[in-house]
């Protein structure tokens, strides 16, 4: 998606480590037009597959999902990333390896919002090694539902997840997909 | 509203502990639909005051400030709550008690996303001590940048932090205003 392409170049910064700093206008202040446009590709790729849910995962990956929900006319989900006391009952959890902030930890669903009927789309902001798309898909599985597919903003394609996933037959579109960077440039594929 | 009072009669669950539970449309599974009426109804109410920015906190306020900030024609900015490798340079923070998890933590924006021109409006889900509203305010103060107002979802009236803040000055808008609650029922002011 060239606008985003376009976008990142402008204003995403790279940082060591393989830190793709995008906070002006994805994951910290949010430029909701821009979502608008990234939304309608979404609709563009995912119309035909009768979506009923959009999965995604605190914090970075909600607006996103929200917006796009809106033009797909289905509810978001968003997994949370510890067990709070508002959450009673069954829930439906999986481990995710954190890239930004290290270690690992329990996503949840509760089982009430995910059913057998479901045809899901995952949204999220970052896709890398693939950790927290595998851990949403797993709770997609373990509900029953149908996982229509993936939609990623970034997809870091010089690290393994995007091609994993769809070696295992993972529909995942990415609207810009990264082939290499450094802090002299951003290349797509 | 009477829509979103009407929804938390009808989906909301009062759990020990002063917990309302309005996971199925608010804060797990979110109800876009339902979030473009309230956005309606926080323009209907800030319409006239040039908001150029929707400042809200990780992560159950970023669905409705995204959904707001649509109507709004503005960027959203959500505070996080720990800081991660992905934030490097000055930051605005502050300190912020948790309701539902327990504890403090502090809550950070970088400095280059609020500036002494930004008119801002807070958008959040859940109003009851009021400190996760006070510590977004104090951001804003130490901007420098012009607080209109706060957009509230639900607001624990029986809580004191909408008349703290307002004794204070602070415009706060709350959607559905809840008198007291138990078990047995709902009462809105």
């Amino acid at each position: 998606m060239r606008l985003l392409e376009e976008r990142i170049l402008r204003d995403g910064k790279v940082r060591d480590g393989n830190v793709l700093k995008v906070d002006s206008f994805l994951n910290h202040q949010m430029d909701i037009k821009l979502f608008g446009e990234m939304a309608d590709e979404f609709y563009r790729l995912f119309k035909n597959d009768n979506i009923t849910k959009i999965l995604t995962i605190e914090a970075s990956g909600i607006g996103i999902a929200c917006i796009t929900a809106q033009v797909f006319s289905c509810p978001v989900i968003f997994a949370k990333k510890s067990k709070t006391k508002n959450i009673a009952g069954n829930v439906y959890t999986a481990k995710v390896d954190s890239f930004t902030h290290g270690g690992t930890y329990d996503i949840i669903v509760a089982e009430e919002f995910l059913t057998k009927e479901d045809r899901v789309l995952i949204i999220d902001d970052f896709l890398a090694n693939g950790s927290a798309l595998t851990g949403l898909a797993s709770l997609v599985k373990d509900a029953g539902a149908t996982l229509v597919g993936a939609g990623i903003a970034i997809e870091k394609a010089f690290q393994p997840g995007g091609e994993e996933l769809r070696a295992q037959g993972l529909r995942v579109e990415s609207l810009a997909k990264i082939k290499s960077m450094s802090p002299e440039g951003i290349v797509f594929c």
